[in-house]
Formats: structure tokens, C-alpha cells, sequence
């Protein structure tokens, strides 16, 4: 019965592998057909929504359906639950790929312009929090799993940058207004992405330590963060 | 036993409707803030941050207990997974006052101007949103949760109107470049507060009725929804 039911987890963890891999291309892709007008590109991104939309759902209800009829307890549990929640987050990156691509269907009709917002930068950052955080929870590894949220204000800080310069710009060339105001929603859709991956990586820790480390109360400097 | 159980689900319930009055109040007072440029109101905004992270904490542990020790079955742990995710949704929807409340902070070094988006009316339908979200939860009204997925397609439509005429008034007066930019960002943070509201919706008819309303296939129209 165990024996079944741990091979289940692992079945379920393969699953959102899956799903990840779905999502983190899907981004990738976005970024690519949004970088490159292209349009072909952009539409491959709107179709595999579909696929992530249902693995999504078929995830979703296998970890419920294990939680009513195993009835795990604590570490298990706790699994399922981060699974759970890993999976939302990964539709939802799914989502950013698809408004981005969306913003690269817009941009084809407009003439290109030279912007100083370096999207295929931001994007790499993002994704490489992505795979940290998905490698954290493949190797069920918690300090990992820390090391993705010390990046997201690394984005941040990118996309405070980016909106500046993007200001300045659109303030002495507005003819490029359309593309600029573009370029800082793409800016914010790799941000969030950011945050997607974040918060997996606070779901590992989770998992892994029972420990909630949301809201910068952190497993390393829980006591600096309750006096700050 | 089970009578003692119950009551843990009505004090859960009732736990997570202070955080949702937290929350609703706390975009409430980030859109005033910024539309009257009062600082001290913004700063308020920061503080409740911090009572609603905590409060997300506690009720997480809480649900994450009864799953543990009651090992619920059917509705009962439908409705602690729908807690849990309706949990996440109000903390993120007080991130998003906060976002709000950081832009107020901005504005009010830079000089007034008149803008054509009408940021409370805005804020006015994505509180209702949540407002009817929660009123779905507290009565278990699969229908009434229907409802609010139809106002999101509002709210959105909305925001690229917003889009436009922000777009188009950048080019005409590029001096309020940073005005514009900073109510672009605010109606983007109350789109994502009416994203929220659709997800608790979602939440709700999962819990009451056991099914799996994401990604549009609805409960009202499945058939059409799988033709689309």
C-alpha cells in the first residue's frame, strides 16, 4: 500500500516535470517570437497554452484525489500540498508567455524601434529562477531553493531600471510610444515570472523544512527578519 | 469529534474573512491614497501589509493542521484546499494595494495632471469583484461565483481602453510621461486585483461543486466552452 502510494508521489512529481517544462518553453518561446516579430512563433506560444491549461487540471486532481484517499501525513502531506501550489504557479507562467506573445503580435504592426530595455536579459534571468527553483524541488533541496529569492531583486531592480529608462526615452522620442509602453508590460511579465518562481521556491522550502518562508522571514535570517 | 471539527471549519472560514476585510480595505485605502496624493494614507497601506502577511501565515498553519489531524474527506477538504488558495489570493491582492501605494508615494513628488482613466471607477469594479467573490464563499453560491468571472472580461476590456488613451496622450503631451506611466501600472495592479477575485470565484465552485472551472471551461456552458 506505501509502496503504491510512494510510487504515486513519484508519478505525480514527474507530472509537474511535465508542466514545468511546458511552461519554461512557453516563455521562451514568447520571448523569441517577441524579440524576433515573429509571428509564427507567438501562435506555437497560444497553442501549447491549451496543453498546459489541461496537464494543469489533470495535476490538480490527481493530488487531490491522493489527498482524500491516502490521507498522508506531515512530510507527504506537505509534498502534495507544494505540489499543489507549484502547479498554479506554473500555469501562471504559462500566462506571462502568452500575454508576451501577445505583445509581440501587437508589435509586428508597428515599425521596429531601438528601445534601451534588453528583454532577452531580463528574460534569461527569469527563466534561470525558474530552473533553480525546479531543480530545488527535483533534488528536494531547501537552500537551493533559497538562493532563487536573493535573484528576484536582481529583476526587480532590472525592471526599476527599465522603467526609467523607457520614461526618459518615450519623453524625447514619443513617436515610439507604442513600442516603449509594450517593451515595459513585457518587462513586468518577466518580473512576475520572477515572482512565479519565488514563490515555487518558497513552496520547497516548505516542503522540504515545514517551514513558511514567506514575507522575507527566512529560514537563514529568521531572527534579523523579526527585528527588521 | 466531527462536532469539534466543524467548529474548527467555521473558525477557519471566519479567519480567512478578517484577512479578506484586510485586504479589500487595504486596496481601498491605496486607490485613495494615490488619487488624492495623501502620503499618510499610502503608509497606512504599508502597515496593514505587514498584519496580512502574518494573518496569511497563521491561517496557512491552520489549514495545513486540520488537514494533517482530521485527515478531512470530500467537501470538507475541498473546502480547506479552497481556503488555502483563496488565502494566497488575498495576501497578493494586499500586494497589489502595496504596488498601488508605492505609486501614490511617486506621484506626489511630480506635478499633477489630468489624465483620461478613470482609476476609481476601475478600482470601484474590482472591489466589487472580490465583494461578490467573498459574499460566493461565505454562502457556498456556485452561481453567484459564476457571476464574477463574467465581470472580469469588463475589467479587462477596461484596462486596454485605459491602454490606448494613455498611449495616445503620451504622444500629444510627452511631459506627463511619468504620470501616465505610474496610472498605467495602477490599472494593471487592479486588473490583477480582479484576476484574484476570479481565481477565489474559482475557488468556491470547486469547493461546492467539485469541479474544475479554470482555463473558461464553466460550469454553465461546458459543451460550449469545449467547442471554442
Amino acid at each position: 500500500m506505501r509502496v503504491k502510494f510512494q510510487h504515486s508521489l513519484e508519478e505525480l512529481k514527474e507530472q509537474l516535470l511535465v508542466m514545468a517544462g511546458l511552461a519554461e518553453h512557453s516563455v521562451q518561446r514568447a520571448v523569441e517570437g517577441y524579440s524576433s516579430r515573429d509571428v509564427s512563433v507567438c501562435e506555437l506560444v497560444m497553442q501549447s497554452e491549451r496543453a498546459i491549461n489541461r496537464l494543469e487540471r489533470e495535476i490538480d486532481q490527481r493530488a487531490v484525489d491522493l489527498l482524500a484517499m491516502e490521507q498522508p501525513m506531515a512530510v507527504d502531506l506537505r509534498f502534495i500540498l507544494a505540489v499543489l501550489r507549484i502547479n498554479v504557479d506554473l500555469e501562471r507562467v504559462g500566462d506571462q508567455a502568452v500575454n508576451i506573445a501577445e505583445r509581440g503580435q501587437e508589435m509586428m504592426l508597428l515599425p521596429e524601434a531601438e528601445l534601451p530595455v534588453d528583454i532577452p536579459r531580463l528574460a534569461s534571468l527569469a527563466e534561470a529562477m525558474v530552473r533553480l527553483a525546479l531543480q530545488s524541488f527535483i533534488e528536494g533541496d531547501a537552500d537551493l531553493a533559497q538562493s532563487v529569492l536573493l535573484l528576484d531583486d536582481q529583476v526587480d531592480e532590472m525592471n526599476r531600471a527599465t522603467f526609467d529608462a523607457l520614461s526618459a526615452l518615450i519623453q524625447q522620442t514619443p513617436e515610439i510610444t507604442p513600442q516603449a509602453l509594450s517593451a515595459l508590460i513585457v518587462a513586468k511579465n518577466l518580473e512576475r515570472v520572477g515572482d512565479h518562481a519565488t514563490n515555487i521556491a518558497e513552496d520547497v522550502i516548505f516542503w522540504v523544512k515545514g517551514a513558511d518562508v514567506r514575507h522575507g522571514i527566512r529560514l537563514v535570517d529568521e531572527a534579523e527578519a523579526r527585528v527588521a
